[in-house]
């Protein structure tokens, strides 16, 4: 272990995480403000809870074994205790809850938003640090408080400039699923096996279901996968239930209920999930949140074990460009549901709670990639070149005015000369860059450089010479008009 | 190493570190997005780098060992490389510059705002996760760099509601004070002792540092600090350096600048500093920024080893209560300053860079003690109880139209009676608890509680039965008047 390190270590991002820039930066935090905002509107009240929480508050630690799960990043602190980063933000919000319960008011509704770590092996698009944004509604089985993070998700998909029919929030519930198979008679010990089943409908589409019910199906690499041996049936009926050819995309979700109300005749878990479905879509009628917002769909299973009740999914409907350069429907952005056990843990108590968490990364890029949605980008800067370095100063009350109205403008600060100066500016990507050497300040003008207007006619124009010779993307003003100009270059080359 | 672990673990928050709470979040966040938008448009770039980076690339191993130094967080990788979570923001853009050099512009002027990680003893008011704000200029060593930071700073500062007078952002230069040293003939060896001593004058006084730099000084615990051994005219002239009688509040700082420049004749580093504080206040003249907003103080050192050339601190004047409820001069909010090593660690290179760092906390600190800084409060929620389950979805459209109408309003959730309700509403800190039970449905009216003049009259009544009966904090008002009669509510609670 006495490895000799070199004196000069070498700069390099650790693998699995990124930098991240200002366009993306700027974007994201301007689309966490305005769900925040939202969030905010309806009482959920902000919380942070720190990036470390003990090991076994986590429940991380190895089966039968005093070591963490390999999948959290872990240390032992100075008190010999192991800590671990969280691996998202339920665990931290159900060693909250646990820790304050009596001062709390009940139900608690809280958003957090915050940065996750998983010591997981990284892969292209996959990282061991990424943002969640998580709404969860601890202490509350009624329905109401699933029709409200419903309302909420709708809210904020809009506010963030999603127009009806680009998303649809689906909601199903997993006791359906659960009263189809008990009235399918399909023996508990199955069900794992048919929940992974349905699952994979999206991928396989019901034929490959049908077969991963049944017998077993091979896939094209010929690798076999063993089935649930259900009865012909039983699969049929499973079938018809999630992917029922009947209902259109905007079907009457009393309609889709009743369906479902038949599906899962006999069982009474079925009939307490269609009860509180009925009760969820009744109050989102009164509000105002139709199928075209909020929709019942039996297809939204959300993972295996976690959630006890409804289950939530928000999926964009617009097509967007995928990197294949393929064009998609951009499908999940975010969803949650019911889940019992949050601090069952701590307290041994179960506590009724339902959420929702945003996939932020995804919703990101959907929004980056919808043509039109301008305010997740960023201004370019307006950049005042220094020709001579007493004028410095002067170049900065240039700067200083041009942020006064309103504009972001820099005064270059740098040491080097004219062509430098330039080149920065362009790596800026900035719009216009200002001068006003010592001829301009004699003169009361200013000379302004239309670089994005430069950069295209230096592309068509085949005589450089000539196009030097003109310049024309070199305009001399008046000081006086120096705000005017700019606001005109700007409109010329804007939208 | 086999302790048994408890079936149910204890809820608890690792020591050192905190949960925050909605008011501190809000503020925050606010705090944070208007020191953003003031960076932004000086043209600063978001950064965000991740919270790991290689140990080697944050030099933080220990000295001649293959572990990493006891104040970081660290963990080796699956690669078996050591990873450890970045104690500040500087080191990391050191690793990202160093790592992305050719294609940044430069001068590269970024902001960072994030959490950073100390594994260090915590104690009152000492966490071990913090969040720093940073602004770095990276690749110029102009004095326009420098003025450009500092101006920023004060723009903060005035952004965020101080006005002209309750704050002040300082800048000396460490080149002065080793002038000083250098002009004063005292051994070089001597440098980090005289440094020590004169980084304690506001808590010691002149006199404390005079004992300091000459034998030494004997606290109020009878605890003996060796002293610099000076010659009495060395220490004369190293405290008419940093503690002058002369200097008002308001001095020019031309003439402070001549007076530095007597106190470093004959050591060239001195002139050097002179110099360069000369051109940044030059350059500051003119862009409007003189002393009552930036002025050259000596007494500004800001750490030992780092800073080579100027130096910034922003402190604030005006007086807030502390936790012993004596009234204090806040002080400093932040600073920064020139240093020359940031990316020679990995390539050898000095590269000339600049920086300034908000003290987030502190700063935050300060704005929530100002008194009518109502910014930074948070409006409290309006809760719509819910007397009827069947009502809950009407109760839910009206929570509905007072967000619409610009309220924070959220009806409640939960499945308790009344008396919970109340209790809830006032746990969440609501200031009208809105009711529309069969009755007012009935009838198209609303009753409205008043929940502060509820609390307010409830104290002040002695006969609790007859102030039941009144019921002044309580109206009912037709559902027209419902918007109106809140505001009207809002404005007789409000400022």
């Amino acid at each position: 272990m006495n490895e000799q390190r070199p004196l000069r270590p070498k700069a390099r991002l650790p693998r699995g995480f990124k930098d991240r820039d200002q366009a993306e930066l700027a974007a994201e935090a301007r689309m966490l403000d305005i769900i925040r905002a939202v969030y905010g509107s309806y009482g959920f009240q902000a919380l942070e809870t720190p990036a470390f929480e003990y090991t076994d508050a986590l429940g991380k630690f190895l089966p039968d074994q005093d070591r963490p799960n390999e999948g959290v990043f872990s240390l032992k602190d100075d008190d010999g205790q192991w800590l671990s980063l969280r691996y998202d933000l339920t665990a931290p919000l159900a060693r909250y809850v646990a820790e304050n319960f009596q001062n709390l008011p009940k139900p608690f509704r809280r958003y957090q938003v915050g940065t996750v770590w998983r010591n997981e092996k990284p892969g292209p698009g996959r990282f061991r640090e990424f943002t969640q944004f998580d709404a969860d509604t601890v202490g509350s089985a009624s329905p109401a408080a699933d029709a409200e993070l419903l309302m909420m998700f709708a809210d904020s998909l809009e506010a963030l400039g999603l127009k009806r029919g680009d998303y649809v929030v689906k909601v199903g519930s997993r006791k359906l699923l659960d009263g189809v198979l008990e009235a399918a008679k399909i023996a508990k010990e199955k069900r794992g096996i048919v929940l992974r089943a349905i699952d994979k409908l999206d991928r396989l589409g019901a034929d490959g279901v049908r077969a991963l019910l049944g017998r077993g199906r091979k896939d094209e690499s010929g690798d076999y996968t063993q089935g649930a041996e259900l009865s012909s049936e039983q699969s049929e009926r499973v079938l018809a239930f999630v992917a029922p050819e009947t209902d259109g995309a905007n079907a009457d979700s009393g309609a889709v209920l009743e369906r479902f109300a038949r599906a899962v005749e006999g069982s009474e878990t079925g009939a307490g999930g269609i009860a509180e479905l009925r009760e969820i879509i009744r109050i989102l009628s009164i509000t105002g949140y139709g199928p075209e917002r909020v929709r019942v769909d039996s297809g939204i299973v959300r993972g295996l074990d976690y959630y006890t009740g409804a289950v939530y999914e928000a999926q964009l409907s617009f097509p967007v460009m995928n990197e294949a350069g393929e064009i998609v429907v951009f499908g999940s952005v975010g969803g949650g549901g019911r889940y019992d056990d949050l601090i069952a843990r701590f307290t041994g108590q179960a506590v009724p709670a339902a959420g929702i968490s945003v996939g932020v990364s995804r919703l990101l890029a959907a929004l980056r990639a919808r043509p039109g949605a301008e305010v997740f980008q960023t201004e370019p800067p307006i950049v005042v070149l220094v020709l001579d370095k007493t004028g410095v100063a002067e170049c900065m009350r240039l700067a200083q005015q041009l942020r006064a109205a309103g504009f972001a403008a820099e005064a270059y600060v740098g040491e080097a000369g004219m062509k430098a100066q330039l080149k920065y500016a362009d790596k800026r990507g900035a719009r216009i860059a200002v001068i006003e050497g010592p001829d301009e300040r004699a003169n009361g003008t200013i000379t302004l450089k239309d670089l994005m207007l430069g950069a295209e006619l230096a592309k068509a124009t085949e005589n450089r010479a000539q196009w030097v010779k003109d310049r024309p993307a070199q305009q001399t003003v008046a000081r006086a008009d120096l705000i005017p100009a700019i606001r005109a270059i700007l409109r010329i080359q804007g939208p």
